[in-house]
């Protein structure tokens, strides 16, 4: 039988990480010789460490409360460059448009796209627009990609968690993708939450001052939630990881909403929320210096790092439970 | 009526450039300055030009004589950057999967990546995976972004033709878009031709060598094939343009093709061709450098511009026809 992908493949979960590390990165082979990518690569020119991001979104519904696909797009790549402590340059952008779009409705997206990339402070500089026939795609998606500029003094990657590193989580998580959820499928939450997408770079800039070189990690939590990006942290670090699920910042609404819907808040996306991992000296400084922005304002430590272990999240009366990364998707679509 | 968007605006003619005129730009704003984008954009950093481009490539079918869409997804980003004189230095790419699409077509795809990028001497660095729904998606789409860095002593620009300049075209035109209409409907001109897809990067770099700034103008000829190329440039330079259309490199399938299918061969796409604009004192030390390179093995002087007026064909008999840009859509999905 013919192997095909499934929509798992897509979910950031462990299937996603399959697909790449058994049938793309083998194929780039030689082009990508330093291994696994990470969400943004630094390139080193002259002396100045450049960053190089992309991301691709498909989400559904096109317009949703808090945002829409043009912000999403700019935002993800924004953050993603922020995840490696690099301020953005320059983004570029690129549509694959369904014909019969409303023209309308690009025009609201380009909108978009340009008052979320001004209020980042970052140009768009170059662009691409694709039509395909009806049905062959789902009405548009946008892809961006972003050039950024590493911050002096700071290397955070995704492979740097230490055993004894504090984790910090930057706002509350869940309601990008209960909101995009709700919304697509008519359920009523969305009256009571909106997507927290947002850009991160000013709230990493801050984070930077504070903490330098012992901001071991950085990591922004989307497709996947938490519970993913944990885990691909405790993977490249080789580390443990050990969460206080009392600490964890749930809104109300999104709690009843995963609730109801049997969902883990856990493992639901977000578009402007980040987890650091910082050297324990430095955890009450970069904590401070978050709750001091507007991005980061409810900012909390959540937990902290082991020599080796899984991912475990210790329950209100003191059990642990295994917070696995998930194998496909849980909730499709939605970023 | 709601204005839709048509399968003709993603031609790379006047509907194109209409819809990005009127819709994408005003859109953007504040977020591009500088008015009209070029297909790749300088950035200029702590003293060295770098240079970001994007396309999006929808091609279909998937596979092809001569290719396929990873293929063209890298050489078309590349060639984007060397229009600005600018070699590549790391790429980055994203693919949107229909679920269902067999995991094999997807080792190919990116086997096709990894090994143009490294005969084109460019790493990928970072990269993006979506799937969507069986029917959102045409089987596989592939983004990619580029940065590159510009060769000292070389600005060609789309607005950088001047009345008496020599028009130089690369090779021969109509190959891709006949290999890929001709495979798509079955019609067995493939056997005759295959694309052209080639990465033009180092063909520039000799030319840099041979006509520095004296190289005016670069273009690839894409989706519109050499008249839009020639339009856009004449509209940018705000200048007229004469081609001899027996100098015209046109391969006999391609005309025999375009003569069964009422196609101007003019209009139809390619991956691997180029034209330059260059001054007339160094116009045949640049073309003298292009026939010594195997991309420019067959490069031929077509025309010289004008101060003004349209672009214009004059015929073996020697009378004139208007070359105009297409409103929409030759060959849809062609790249
Ligand atoms: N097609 C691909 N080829 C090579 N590497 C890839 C590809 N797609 C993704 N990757 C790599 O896999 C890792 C995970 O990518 P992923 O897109 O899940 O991260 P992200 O961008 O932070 O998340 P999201 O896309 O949800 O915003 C990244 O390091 C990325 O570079
Ligand atoms: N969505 C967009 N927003 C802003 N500018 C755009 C957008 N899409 C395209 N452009 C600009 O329009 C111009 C024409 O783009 P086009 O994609 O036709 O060029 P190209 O990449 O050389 O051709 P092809 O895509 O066929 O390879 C470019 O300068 C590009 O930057
Ligand atoms: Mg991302
Ligand atoms: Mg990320
Ligand atoms: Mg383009
Ligand atoms: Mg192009
Ligand atoms: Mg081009
Ligand atoms: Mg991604």
């Amino acid at each position: 039988e013919t192997e095909r992908v499934l929509l798992g493949h897509g979910s950031g979960g462990r299937l996603s990480a399959e697909l790449i590390d058994e049938v793309l990165l083998p194929g780039l082979g030689a082009a990508a010789p330093g291994g696994p990518l990470e969400d943004a690569a630094v390139v080193t020119l002259a002396g100045s460490d450049l960053v190089l991001s992309t991301d691709a979104y498909v989400v559904d519904p096109l317009f949703f409360p808090g945002g829409d696909i043009g912000v999403l797009a700019v935002h993800g790549t924004v953050n993603d460059l922020a995840m490696r402590a690099a301020m953005p340059i320059a983004l570029t952008v690129a549509y694959i448009v369904e014909e019969g779009l409303p023209i309308e409705d690009l025009r609201r997206v380009a909108a978009s796209v340009g008052a979320a990339a001004v209020a980042a402070g970052v140009p768009v500089v170059t662009g691409d627009t694709k039509v395909v026939g009806k049905g062959a795609a789902d009405r548009l998606f946008v892809i961006t990609a972003g050039l950024g500029r590493r911050l002096p003094g700071a290397a955070p990657t995704a492979a740097g968690a230490r055993p004894g590193d504090a984790v910090l989580i930057s706002g509350p998580i869940g309601c990008h993708g209960i909101t995009v959820l709700s919304t697509r499928e008519g359920l009523g939450f969305e009256a009571d939450v909106a997507s927290d997408t947002r850009p991160l770079h000013r709230l990493v800039a801050d984070m930077v001052d504070a903490g330098g070189l012992n901001l071991h990690t950085l990591r922004d939590l989307t497709r996947g939630g938490l519970a993913s990006a944990l885990n691909e942290i405790a993977a490249a670090s080789k580390v443990g990881i050990e969460i206080e699920e009392s600490a964890l910042p749930v809104p109300e609404p999104v709690r009843a909403a995963c609730e109801m819907l049997g969902l883990d808040p856990a493992y639901v996306a977000n578009e402007g929320c980040l987890v650091a991992f910082v050297a324990p000296g430095a955890a009450e400084a970069v904590l401070a210096a978050m709750r001091s922005t507007p991005e980061g304002a409810e900012a909390v430590r959540i937990g902290v790092v082991h020599d080796h272990g899984p991912v475990l999240v210790r329950t209100a009366v003191g059990s642990r439970r295994v917070l696995d990364m998930l194998l496909g998707e849980q909730l499709p679509r939605i970023c």
